[in-house]
């Protein structure tokens, strides 16, 4: 029934149509939500300042006509007519009716004044948590995020059920970017990462105490760091004919369809490698798109399995390969002939590598990352359930990173409001940022374990054995599988800590000498 | 009822609604057509060369959108109930109600399933007549244009009725760039300049055979093209903060609400009067756009009047501005600074405005102009007649042109398929270019006749307080009045060809001395 099942002739008449239709259906939907996305990057990249109101009267039309497509009472019908049918279905066309359920079963459930009170209160929410941010005062934002808490709990309950209890009001938000999973597993298996995190961070304290760390690296011009972006784009394989890299204020990758895949990056003079590692990361999000079957696109199945596996894909190009000793080999000298350092590849490693104990999660190394997530998936837990008030965040934050990090934020700006999530009313999407890293690492193991040579490769500045590696075992299959079923078959065991915290274990004992 | 007229409560209850409800409805669909104008922008100037089967996705999934807008039933209940009392609507309100109807009428005559395979004919077929002009083969781009001509004229059928004749089916296309125009009256109107312009050209040419022409303008560098093209973007206020510049294959300026409208040019080393006679023609149609009521935005009475009009504005700041003996005066010294010339202002004006028979339109001195204007016309309206067949265009044209110019296009590139126009199904808009050289030749007339010394501060680099004029008399209005009345009431006279050939004729007897 889909394309590359035309030869499938055991169904036909009307469950046939229906699908076609649903099909049919979703791919204008798909493609309304590229077109989201691309007024998303002109804004970010290209858009002139005053265009701002104009493009929220583009949004709204837009996201109207998707809702419609959504909420389109023909889908019931189509997929009533397919479910009856289900088990006979081959995977590409189960994997477009379960997710086309999925799109479905969540619009029809949110009214239509609930979803239009969420996007005035998330598009203020931004302005004021900018604002709020610019003038470092926590206050001026919590009746804007109360607002959005409470209607997100709203939104949640009519996605799980008027009785719902906490867990299942989180579980419910959540399921929007980990499809099927669970807030309080998500828990226990970060806070599982804590002793080994905390332990690996106090001994390498100890040696930094004693002997010192890497020194901050030497600045970089902008057009240098450009230019090495855009060698690290070619180097990854990332072309010119289906992508494109710009500027804008916080790095991004998006996918407009199979042959235009676009990144950013973010270019400080004084910090070079935010940027180079902006851009590799980017670049894993890029891969990913680029490399999902092309005969899945523009179906609902043509997109990456979850924002857990989508960040495992850019997570493992940044750290596993472009933190690597291997690559800094590669990348040490490209630096260097532009001006930048240290030109040493140990050097290099270390610096890329440094570890600090900071207050901002986008600027945090490999060790403390996930310990900034843990803080807020406690958080928006808390406000999710209704354990924890709006107006008590700013203190509770304060509390508990003083617990988990030994350093207290100075600041809001430097705490509780550097995230712009909460303000867009995005909750259960940052423990998606740790999945990543605990998939990241299980499937980098494995293709360390599959590919021969792959330091020797990396080494030379080859990514190209990687890329096909990741393609055939991670990209190419979109959402056909869950996360775990891609996990399991790309490392031949169910997803697990342990890849991760090994990795962390024997890469810092070798940097720091532990 | 219109927000500027929330003080009139001589119509309350349904009416009021209806007219909310049409002006909702309204500002969604306005959104829809300006998102689809971002998609195009992208594609011309910003997308990676394999996005293109993305973005036939993206145009077929938002025009979906947007026709259902138009052909929504309610529509036809609103301006039935508003239509009731049109005689006591003000202004707005009496123009909104019009626009929506006009919109709303077409649409319900064109089926989703023609609209959309439309959509997806052009922006393919975009792409196959840009490769067959590098190819500069026509051969290879008869089917699809054979496909978009035989769409289109389905499209007429659909919107004139199916016993239509060649003339109905024509001036049905007309209509959406030219509100109420007719093609024989058009081709009539347009026919009576040829005697006048062709004796022109021949008191022209015998001069030039008798003592030469200006010589071909020295190369300036791309960089120094760019930048002029910038001054002059600073100079007649068009500012970065409201629109952008960026480069295309072909020039065009876009709207995407008040406070974003782009431009684009086209560098070409050794043709600089291209790039930067095509930066003022875009700029004219950007300030425009920049110049109608705000509180227009968004509903069918903010845009502009007709593309006449439009094409008046940008004709009229290309020609009657920056090709005048006085804007000459200024912009000499700017482009022999930046490495170019001629330096001396006179000898700028005869290279600017230098007669010679050519094969490119967009090239074509403002005498042959309308000539280039007049052979298209009389083509596509021969196409959509059925009168002529797409594989026996390329002949058609050779032919006619020979007659008409005295020579014969060496190729395809510089022949029939120097033009992106029927490529994307644009029927009909040909005769808006001559239009507007009419209109535009009215305007700048009764403008000069206004704006006392304007030579002295054009000569000045100061545009300020033409383009403030010309948002009086012409931009503001919108849609709010039709192009008859706006060249009426801006110049005191009905429109008439006469401005233009007394310009046109003053102007070339000045310099080359007839």
């Amino acid at each position: 029934m889909h394309e590359r099942a035309s030869d499938d002739h055991r169904r036909s008449g009307p469950a046939h149509k229906a699908y076609d239709a649903l099909c049919a259906h979703m791919r204008q939907l798909m493609a309304l939500e590229r077109v989201q996305e691309l007024l998303t990057w002109d804004q970010e990249t290209m858009m002139p300042a005053s265009g701002i109101a104009a493009r929220a009267e583009h949004n709204a039309a837009v996201e109207v006509a998707a809702h419609r497509l959504r909420a389109d009472a023909r889908m019931a019908e189509w997929i009533g007519m397919l479910t009856a049918e289900e088990a006979g279905l081959e995977p590409v066309a189960r994997a477009i009716l379960r997710e086309s359920r999925r799109i479905h079963d969540r619009a029809i459930r949110i009214p239509e004044s609930l979803a239009s009170a969420i996007a005035r209160a998330t598009s203020h929410g931004q302005v004021v948590w900018a604002a709020s941010r610019r003038a470092n005062r926590f206050a001026d934002f919590v009746p804007a995020l109360a607002e959005i808490v409470e209607l997100m709990r709203n939104e949640a309950r009519c996605l799980a059920g008027p009785d719902a209890g906490p867990d299942a009001l989180y579980d419910a938000l959540l399921d929007a970017f980990e499809p099927g999973a669970r807030g309080a597993e998500l828990a226990a298996l970060l806070g599982s990462l804590r002793p080994a995190l905390t332990s690996l961070r106090e001994r390498i304290a100890e040696r930094v105490a004693m002997r010192g760390n890497a020194p901050d690296p030497a600045p970089i011009s902008e057009a240098a760091q450009l230019e090495l972006s855009r060698l690290l784009c070619a180097i990854s394989g990332y072309e010119a004919s289906t992508g494109r890299l710009d500027r804008s204020e916080h790095p991004f990758s998006l996918s407009f369809g199979p042959g235009d895949v676009r990144i950013t990056t973010r270019v400080r003079r004084e910090a070079p490698w935010e940027c180079l590692y902006a851009t590799m990361h980017e670049l894993g999000h890029a891969l990913y798109d680029l490399g999902i079957d092309p005969a899945l696109a523009f179906t609902p199945a043509g997109r990456s399995a979850s924002m857990g596996i989508d960040e495992s894909q850019s997570r493992l190009w940044e750290n596993q390969i472009g933190r690597s000793r291997a690559f800094c080999g590669w990348f040490a000298p490209e630096i260097a002939r532009r001006g930048g350092g240290p030109a040493d590849p140990a050097a290099l490693h270390a610096s890329v590598n440094r570890v600090a104990p900071g207050f901002i999660r986008t600027e945090a190394d490999e060790v403390h990352y996930n310990l900034h997530i843990l803080l807020r998936l406690d958080l928006e837990r808390a406000l999710i359930a209704g354990d924890l008030e709006v107006a008590e965040l700013e203190t509770e934050w304060r509390r508990r990173f003083g617990r988990e990090f030994g350093i207290e934020p100075p600041d809001a700006a430097r705490g509780v409001l550097q995230d712009v999530h909460w303000s867009v009313g995005v909750f259960g999407y940052f423990p998606t940022y740790a999945l990543g890293n605990i998939y990241g690492a299980a499937v980098a193991t494995a293709m360390r374990r599959e590919l021969a040579d792959l330091d020797g490769i990396l080494a030379a500045g080859e990514l190209a054995p990687a890329r096909a590696w990741l393609r055939e075992k991670v990209h190419r299959h979109g959402r056909l599988k869950t996360p775990t079923e891609i996990v399991q078959e790309a490392t031949g065991a169910a997803p697990s800590t342990a890849p991760l915290l090994d990795y962390l274990e024997e890469k810092y004992t070798q940097l720091y000498e532990l």
